[in-house]
């Protein structure tokens, strides 16, 4: 038998729209921790984890390990259907091939619930090592989904360039090309509206920008963004989620041509 | 010679948004008591009634009774083009084969007067007689229509079932079920925010939601929505137009598969 | 070398915005008194002249005078990646066959710079006398916008008509007819909602209303708009841009077949 409380369900309509235009069906797992995931997008370049600890929900029962394949556009779909500020409770019993989502409503006055079939979904856990990075970025998340989003009516991709002074965004395409340099900022009223960055050796990495614009569908989740940078690891995009977890994305540099190019 | 004069002109242009999309050509049936619609759907499934009681005029002059066919696209296309604090007069002369609406806005300083040609419209009057409900639900209009929009996101039909505690809309599809109980509810702080369920009998009927969803264009008239509810009769869904009137629509329940396959 | 800093950036996203539909390519005339443009619409009937007067930079070094041939659909998508509070620098080397956009955050922690190719366009420049008119009318800016956009909704052209009490404003269509008068009215709280009439002799002329639905692009850039008319020019669609210059558009009266009809 399974039963998640969480009080504040905004947080999960919030992470499916996060990932579901990433992913089409992966499994939940949930244990004894916590509610998680991990999957690989449709076409097998990027790759989302996303945990939700136990501590995090109101109630919380998960009396044996289970795994849930689910279609992510479904779950959205009925996911939308919760109020902002219900309460949402994921029910599932043993040996069921549907899950439940009961959404409440402040006032208890409008209960919903919503089942869903289960699937079954191929995945491999993939174990994803601690690691060292050559830079660590942290920055207000609307800025780093605004660069995004600019650079993408430029160009097709992003080189992050990071040195002890702050991190810079580059694109060209056919219309020209554009840099955007972001200042390490301490100094900030709010501590949210900080660019920081921690850096080991400057890097400069390429990606593919549209991949950066789903990943930046993580937004609603957190007021900021951490960009971890290594040469030889992929791109670690990170939103935290308040008091429970996170929504990791994942994604491998592209080698870059201009390199190959000015090789003798 | 008609000349209705009605101060608070948003009104009428509501009415237009909520009926233009059921019903493509209708008569206006104007008279010493009021300005009324009654039509049935492009798909003649639907009825809708309006009423606009003349003493909710603020000059309400009508020599004759005339009923005066018009495009309802047509006519919200220039509805739409007055201001929504504009006073909006609706003006037509004996044997004339044109209507004209005069908008003033608040300052008199722009005033503007469309004039649209009127058109043969068939129509046969159907006397709608007063009925005893087995039940009736009033609730929130904002709520009624995000129920109806959330169900058809998974399925084409809802079971509307009322009882003593409260009213449950219920609906399946592919992707699975969703049922949303609304608990009767009086102790608000605005009266407009009550659910409240008036029952002789309970009744459980099924409709189709896309109806419903245009019925729900209706939600910017009024606060609350009625909907009455009977085993024999069409179910009233009702908007009330302050000080004015109303506008009602009328949908058969659909004959139920469920209760013809459990048949032995 | 040029180098314009502009500290309030958004007036040019604005002017971008308003000319972009109506021209593709255009030349930037850049001398010592300002910044310029003078384009004809794409189909060759509307005319565009653009001033940022020199004086209205923080910054203004223009050695010579140089024309810089841009189109102008890449250019609005460069400024669109400007915030709103962002100081924007334009720059260009001698010689150079580019443009570079600058952008500086208010807080100075974000600097972007967006580099553009060139291109030759071909342009005649008219020279435009100043002229008497017949009628000038001075009024909200949204209210002409509102106007043009509803009466678009029932006919292609419009026919504006002053006298001394006020401008009208007619169209016709399938649909029907539809007239809207603006009264002269100069006691107003604020100045830029009156609706002001300099009247030398009444006129009444017919303009194409999608090229008024594009001059009215310019809205963002001034609570007022003005409109010149005289019977044997074009008209002239003026927004001030404050301190620093104006766009104008103009578009020669059609000849009204009403006219040619009603002669012997």
């Amino acid at each position: 038998m399974l039963e998640l409380r969480l009080v504040q369900g905004s947080l999960l309509k919030k992470v499916l729209e996060a990932i579901k235009d990433l992913v089409n069906d992966a499994n939940f797992d949930c244990s004894a921790t916590g509610f998680s995931l991990q999957a690989m997008d449709s076409s097998h370049v990027a790759l989302v984890a996303l945990l939700l600890r136990s501590e995090g929900f109101e109630h919380y029962r998960c009396d044996r390990n289970i795994s849930m394949g689910m279609n992510l556009n479904n779950m959205a779909k009925m996911l939308k259907c919760a109020g902002n500020d219900d309460i949402i409770t994921i029910k599932a019993d043993d040996g069921s091939d549907t899950v439940t989502f009961m959404f409440e409503s402040p006032t208890q006055d409008k209960i919903s619930d919503f089942e869903m079939k289960l699937m079954n979904v191929d995945s491999e856990h993939l174990g994803i090592p601690e690691a060292e990075y050559h830079a660590i970025v942290r920055m207000p998340s609307t800025e780093f989904a605004r660069i995004c989003k600019d650079l993408s009516s430029i160009g097709d991709t992003v080189v992050i360039s990071v040195t002890k002074e702050g991190v810079k965004f580059s694109t060209s395409g056919d219309i020209g090309t554009a840099n955007v340099v972001c200042r390490q900022n301490t100094t900030v009223d709010k501590p949210e509206d900080a660019t920081i960055v921690e850096m080991n050796e400057p890097v400069s990495l390429t990606f593919a920008l549209r991949y950066f614009n789903s990943f930046t569908k993580g937004t609603p989740l957190s007021n900021t963004v951490t960009i971890s940078l290594s040469s030889e690891l992929p791109v670690v995009v990170e939103y935290k989620i308040a008091e429970m977890g996170y929504i990791r994305f994942y994604l491998a540099p592209k080698i870059e041509e201009d390199d190959e190019e000015s090789k003798p």
